[in-house]
């Protein structure tokens, strides 16, 4: 009997690129609030998830990096589970619920790729680097206190995507108006049998059940951000139209599983 | 309407991954034949697959350099449509015939990645290098010649897979006993749902249908191949007892569809 | 006694990033003709080096593909010892003579950074790729044949620095007017002593000596070629004012050692 | 006249691989003490510098990450100027004075190869991971407290060089009897002209002079080392045949200039 909870199938289920849920992450993330043009971030949206009329665009870009583990202490196999990433989230509304909807995602390593297909995350390979901040003093050590700066970008295949910029100015207790709606996002698997290329094998809007969600270590200041013109990529066509907070925090949360909101097949 | 074949789904339909079929190949193959321990090789049979109770283990280890197209010359974006690739086939049976199984495969760049796994093949990011061979002559060309040598590797996540070496010593003009069966893979794709983790959403076994195949510059000779022993992959358990042939031959073949043998989930 | 021709030094001389000359290198070149802004270009030279009036800004920018062996087949160790670059080389004078200057490089491994530094390229790593020529037809082949295309680009760091097209038209026996000028490199290794910060350990103008140098396969056609803005780089400002033909070619050739031109730490 | 204080000087000063120092490093690092076989290690040692006889082969494995600026704010380009390395220093004596001899490093960029290369350190590529902690607890944060486990690799060219592991005990207010000793190195560029291929350009013995050293969050316990064989290196000449203590620290330092101690061309 084949083991493993994905590919590749094998006889120990050790070679699976990812291990079954409950997964575990903890990490650090630089991010920017922004909005994007409405109009055009609607055209992100599959069908049955609505734009926010409320939000105007508004928006947030994620550069993250972060550890992963399951229940084989594979934080201990770093050059398998380290993972760096960047995400958008956009506001938007699911059957009269606010949510946050992910249209675009790169990570830099195959588990985080296939892990997030199967959470439905459009994640592609992408090059990703933050500044990073360390316990030593030194004009190298990016402190975590009033107007330190910190910056990130992210590139894929060879194209500088996105960059960003942060400057901190005061510690926060909590996240207020940021990060606080559901994730709502896509699974979709191609068909590729003749005749049927055009009907997906699985197409489903899920939710992502997040548990065990911390938050903390919050810095917020001013952000900036730019979505350079790139080919071969839709990104820049979010790209923000007025930018608002830069945040710096660490954050862990745990994985068990999705609901699927809607068979987008049927 | 959002447009694509694969993730991500975009509004103008090119951030996708991989484009829609047909999908044309055209690369470098160096290839040695081998027998891997036949009581061993078994266990990476999916249900439904047999072994080849005349091969003994019979296998061929790939290692490939190709460049990809679809409809809008995508030869010319070589920075995401270029691959070095590694796998391995075994000789298996399906339904009393005879079949090439790839229980592994590596590449390295994920639109290859996304496309294997549509086609069914288990693949992981690798780092794969063959020897090259160059028109000008020099110490450095490899010359396609009598004697010539080669070598190719591959490696994951920092860690030695693969080598092998192989000597040129006559060119043919086909391949005979080698390459010659149907290669069948396994579409799968987990559920995230709890309580179905263990009930993939995709579970086919499908046999890839390549057209226009094209074999030619053929040389044979002496091979050597290694698996050396890593954690957290189970190549090894696939480890040459017996080593054949050597070969090195360029190839182009076309891909529209697959036809599903069988769907694992019933 | 420590071995080596190079850092690191070892007891066995096999860790060595490089062996000793004479070194011989195959490859691919696809090469695009350009002419620069020559008041900018100009700034670019060395002290000694002066421009060359009569060619107003000519130059060319070449992507390569190579595999290197010295004397212990080391093109059997693909992983280590091939490579893809690209630089520029500008039309120039030293002492009367027409020579070819080089103000910026990429590679993308440590064997040939070091073995450029050593040579005098100035190169950093970067992250190359063209269109290949496969020799089974396929819509995805390339073939060398006229009105087939090539592209190629250089990123480093995450940033595209160059892209070029090419679309052959004929068949050339020899190249003339491009590439036969002798190539003039600078030889720099800082100082790191308190207060000789400013006088380089190693600053010598040097002339690669290039043997056996084959050029075939020379197929020449237009050219496309742009550099797009970037930071921390300065290849931009050599962008191209008119653009000429495009090339492409087989090469090989061997490098022995290098004639010291002038020590400009004097 | 070209500016910058490495290659590629230019006409701005901003395309040199590094700039001029003072250079500011921060960063954390995962270490492992042990003894390597005394009578090999000393084979690894230049002339002048001895062996320490009473250390009996006492050696450091360091897996380091960090971050660097100089006056430019470079920490803002993290995808420039952060590092991963690994390195190897021996205890060693010179002129009667103990000191710590670097035979081996390796690092993830461009930046920190020629930064090495000027201080004298034999840097090559490496892809170096460590596990990381994080501020939000989770079973992934792997927290800096009693009988946390942490776990780091380098491997070069696809192959595995070095492994360990590391399970805190307790926190130090001070580092006691390693990292003590003032760290030799060897600045080295080869010739390149005909006839004087054995005499390099720069051989000299050199001592980095490191100021504004700050370790911290100091934790120590047990380690775990190993150093696979492989082809094309000689770490595995230096394999532990005895370990000792597991350490994980944050440090910053900076480096204004380094001492030569011994000129090797004379």
């Amino acid at each position: 009997m084949l083991k493993g909870f994905a590919i590749p199938r094998s006889p120990l289920g050790i070679a699976a690129l990812i291990p079954p849920p409950p997964w575990h992450f903890a990490g650090e993330v630089l991010a920017v609030e922004y909005w994007s043009d409405p109009e055009l971030s609607a055209y992100t949206l599959p069908r049955g998830v609505e734009p926010d009329a409320k939000s105007k665009g508004h928006a947030v870009a994620l550069f993250t990096e972060y550890q992963f583990t399951a229940r084989n202490e594979e934080h201990l196999d770093p050059a398998r589970y380290q993972c760096h990433g960047f995400l958008v989230l956009l506001d938007a509304m699911w059957q009269g619920s606010p949510i946050a909807w992910c249209p675009y995602a790169f990570v830099d390593n195959d588990a985080a790729l296939l892990r997030g297909w199967i959470c439905g995350y459009p994640e592609k390979l992408g090059s990703v680097h933050q500044t990073r901040t360390f316990a030593a003093g030194s004009p190298a050590s990016a402190p975590l206190a009033r107007n330190s700066r910190f910056a990130a970008c992210i590139s894929s295949h060879g194209q500088l995507l996105a960059q960003a910029r942060v400057t901190l100015r005061e510690r926060l207790s909590h996240l207020v108006g940021l990060l606080d709606r559901p994730i709502v996002t896509r699974r979709y698997f191609p068909s590729l049998s003749a005749g049927r290329l055009e009907t997906p094998a699985v197409d489903e809007l899920v939710r992502c059940i997040l548990e065990n969600v911390v938050i903390t270590n919050i810095w917020v200041g001013e952000g900036a951000l730019a979505f350079p013109e790139t080919f071969g990529e839709e990104l820049d066509i979010l790209a923000p139209i007025k930018v608002g907070r830069g945040l710096r925090f660490s954050f862990s949360y745990s994985v068990s599983g999705c609901k699927i909101l809607a068979d987008l097949t049927a």
